[in-house]
């Protein structure tokens, strides 16, 4: 799994998850809020940048984080108590498979993980295991289908298809925030609500242009050149026009995206 | 321009146009409020659909409602006498070149509008000569850009790119809520400030599944059928399978289009 990884393991990579998880900390996240001594379960949690959230959002909550990804962990683990967040029980777990007895939480949280995995409707199923009854699942996940932009050219267009086709050549599925419903009635959840979280930016909301645009969804592009070219998708001429023309957007333009939040519960 | 409007003129286009306004309503117009006394020009008013909302939510304010076509004028009236919302003032003009004094109006207000105009632009500077100082245009237009679903089917963004496409042909933009920022700034408005209003419908919110999936946006691809086949952009059974696509996420899939909602004002 390590090494079909869409978004790769190296610093660079996780600078930019920090910057993304900032930016979009408040659209994302400012309505999960796990009350005190309450058993959460993270599944994927990379390398923190969620749970550093998830712990600083609600301090008093026993949170447990799994990743199938040592190095991620260990990061993770770095990260949690550099931010003096070290009550964060880490475990190295495959979410298909978890070490947990049934009913073991009480909430569930997964956040960029469904993307990756060429079978989510299974771990959302075990995932829905290890939850007990009454217990709600949150997840949170992007749609790169929902990308566009002013001005658009099909050369910025062919860039992000690119990161769209990787994904789904390493067996997942970066048009999944549009599936997030089917998935959690599918899995049997109850009460299943999804809500989209747009992000928007233009010249008069230059934070969103740099915090997102620039820093997270471009920057995220451009972390998959080299796999993209070598993969034959684009030449790389091609890539710098994709990528200069998206950027080109900044400033003058407008920037379109959105992510999806599903809650769903499982019966009682 | 009669000719070439893309949704044209008859009964069922109308009907269609009334359930897209209640559907709607909320979403779109909750924000919109203009002080009793206050003089508002609706540009572009059609057959009122947004003109007996607006007079309905704002009952003090003057209501001037102009459209280029007298069929539609000629309904317009007769709506809101129906609905008992008759004191707003109709009358024929080209908002290109309004009959009014410079300063006339106190707010000017577009729905859907701009999307049919080959130079908005003009249209714009036009909209901001007859507005007095320190008034405020508020512009609200679609993207048909913005629209996905799941499932998704090349069959079904083909229908929806005849619709795109006919737009164009008849010299307007079906992506232009997109550009509404760049278009209002480049007409010299200040405080430029838009906002997505999105749309998003799954099984668990079928009054949206029908109101705008249904009755909304496949109504309206479907209102160009004969269109697009006559121009040769798609056959009859290309054109039954892509419609056949889009209803078959009703109920089980998800549907996602973004309105935008701009507002500006002129300098004092």
């Amino acid at each position: 799994m390590n090494r079909t990884y869409v978004h790769g393991y190296d610093a660079v990579e996780s600078g930019r998850l920090d910057d993304q998880a900032r930016t979009l900390e408040e659209l994302l996240h400012h309505d999960t809020l796990y009350p005190a001594a309450s058993r959460v379960l993270e599944a994927g949690c990379g390398t923190g940048a969620q749970t550093a959230i998830l712990a600083r959002r609600s301090p008093g909550a026993r949170i447990t984080a799994v990743d199938i990804a040592a190095p991620s962990l260990a990061e993770a683990r770095q990260r949690l108590e550099r931010l003096g967040l070290g009550r964060v029980h880490f475990a190295q777990a495959d979410c298909a498979g978890l070490p947990y007895a049934d009913s073991r939480f009480d909430h569930v949280f997964v956040c960029f993980m469904l993307e990756h995995l060429a079978r989510p409707e299974n771990v959302l199923r075990e995932l829905k295991r290890v939850l007990k009854p009454g217990g709600s699942l949150t997840a949170i996940e992007g749609d790169h289908g929902s990308f566009y932009c002013y001005p658009q050219t099909p050369a910025a267009l062919k860039v992000v298809r690119c990161l769209i086709d990787l994904q789904a050549a390493a067996g997942g599925d970066a048009l999944i925030g549009r599936r997030l419903y089917p998935l959690l009635t599918q899995a049997r959840f109850h009460e299943v609500q999804v809500a989209p979280r747009v992000v928007y930016a233009d010249p008069g909301r230059p934070e969103w242009e740099q915090g997102f645009s620039r820093h997270t969804f471009i920057a995220m592009v451009a972390g998959v050149e080299q796999d993209a070219i070598a993969q034959g998708m684009i030449d790389a001429a091609a890539w710098r026009q994709g990528i200069s023309d998206l950027e080109a957007t900044i400033g003058r333009g407008t920037f379109h995206y959105t992510f999806f939040k599903a809650v769903g519960r499982k019966a009682d």
